[in-house]
């Protein structure tokens, strides 16, 4: 429990199981994603989780609740394309639920994924003084879902970031493996939020140097298009699928050129962590004021 | 795939997973479910299936879609009845998701249990000249739901048959110990597409003997009163959890005995397999003509 997935332990090793639901103008608009995309997101949205507990994926069970208005060609599409996605990621689809929706597309997937116990991450193990890293751009999808809802087409690798995230399976396996990577999580609600998870399940705080932010190349003009403060959008923005993890100081720099040296994914120190529970922002070492005033799913 | 519950082979035993959704007004209404039926009810909508396999549930998954309109007291009277029913039937609350649902309370749950690879019970396992065996009223549910539509209090044990189903757990389990049986389901969809799919996963037929449906004391009444045909609500009448399952002739007689010996649930023997596909249903040995006109969930 409050951890990415639920966690059974088997005898010889752990079971990792997540469910995750994804809810009709709740999460996506069918106005705006294909068949192709909906089936990737929403397995991916649970594959993040496996990933974030260092864990390899083995099966996907599928739920759906079809409304009437959903056209069996959509229907089809969406199912050849969830199939193909998960042979491509090497996980069998062992069975599942349909019925019918009276208001909304509905998709509940659960995953079970399989680690060895010494190389299960969980949330709750961050140490003070440990390197505050981060994988992948913070903003990039919440950014690329404003785009979206207003039907506006710029910025195309904003609108995959939103519609078509990838979860970064075989790099949590590879921080799985490190005995210096003490607590992870992936940054499904924001990175603001995901820190906190991290930081309330370590007993510990945080401090994190707004500065050192990973941000991709097109987020600041399409803030600056948006009229978003971009760093609103890197620490509030959703449904990134990055991952955030802590390191043990001394053994920072060997992960890091480690990492480099096996994914080109993009990686940042963007901060560390303290004894004092809650989170400060720094920018350019000085605090920064910050109330988190959270968006909702569509618009601020 | 295929059966009630999706099948993971392990070393020494099988893993069995379902997750069923349950969708306000298209499973349920608020209006005639408190808390307490409704987190009964998806608890052992799930556990039916575990039970139908022959195995033991262990742990669930717990994922909730929850509108505005849910007041927190409800909900909350609905997570301790939950717990509360996960404690009664052994079984640990290991996670779950909670989301904001634009529209309509949704619940989703999945179940992990565990089953012997000799005790696993499939759908594909019956053989020409079984005894097909029904455990439970056929069509209580059914009969109890449409009171339930009209806002009828009249005949309780059929409105309670409808809100608050239990599970066939230690019956489940019992026939999964038994070679003799060859199939099994339970009676989520109704008893006749239920046995349909049966005969379906093991290639056969079926003669049912209407005659020998067991019917609680308070069907034939309500039916008269709801002006719907008995016959009809006991064969197309979904949500009874009962189990429908085939047993090897021989061993018919000394199964029936040790059963009832065991437990006080109703068990009947129903019919028979046949090699020749198709169900066929007689009257006092009577073929009897039917058509089957399927309802729709809520009302005719």
């Amino acid at each position: 429990m409050g951890d990415d997935a639920a966690v059974i332990e088997r005898e010889h090793d752990c079971e990792v199981i997540t469910k995750d639901l994804l809810i009709e103008d709740q999460h996506f608009r069918l106005r705006y994603f294909t068949p192709a995309h909906l089936a990737k997101k929403a397995l991916h949205v649970n594959l993040s989780d496996i990933a974030a507990m260092g864990a390899t994926a083995e099966y996907a069970i599928l739920g759906l609740a079809i409304p009437s208005t959903l056209s069996p060609t959509w229907l089809s599409e969406f199912l050849a394309h969830f199939a193909e996605e998960c042979k491509k990621v090497n996980i069998y689809l062992i069975g599942g639920d349909t019925c019918f929706s009276p208001q909304g597309f509905l998709i509940s997937i659960t995953i079970i994924g399989r680690v060895t116990k010494s190389e299960l991450k969980l949330r709750s193990g961050a140490k003070p003084l440990d390197i505050l890293c981060l994988l992948g751009y913070p903003g990039d999808a919440y950014a690329g879902l404003q785009l979206l809802e207003r039907d506006d087409c710029a910025f195309a690798p904003l609108l995959h970031a939103a519609r078509s995230p990838t979860a970064l399976i075989e790099e949590g396996k590879w921080l799985g493996e490190k005995a210096a990577v003490t607590a992870m999580i992936d940054t499904s609600d924001g990175l603001y939020i995901d820190l906190q998870h991290l930081c309330e399940a370590s007993l510990v705080g945080a401090k994190l140097e707004l500065n050192q932010l990973p941000v991709s190349s097109l987020l600041p003009e399409a803030c600056t298009y948006l009229k978003i403060a971009q760093e609103k959008c890197q620490l509030i923005g959703g449904e990134d699928y990055g991952l955030l993890f802590t390191v043990q100081k001394d053994d920072y720099p060997d992960l890091k050129k480690a990492f480099q040296q096996a994914f080109t994914t993009p990686f940042a120190s963007i901060g560390y962590i303290t004894e004092t529970p809650g989170i400060k922002l720094l920018r350019d070492n000085t605090a920064y004021a910050f109330h988190y005033h959270p968006f909702s799913h569509f618009g601020e």
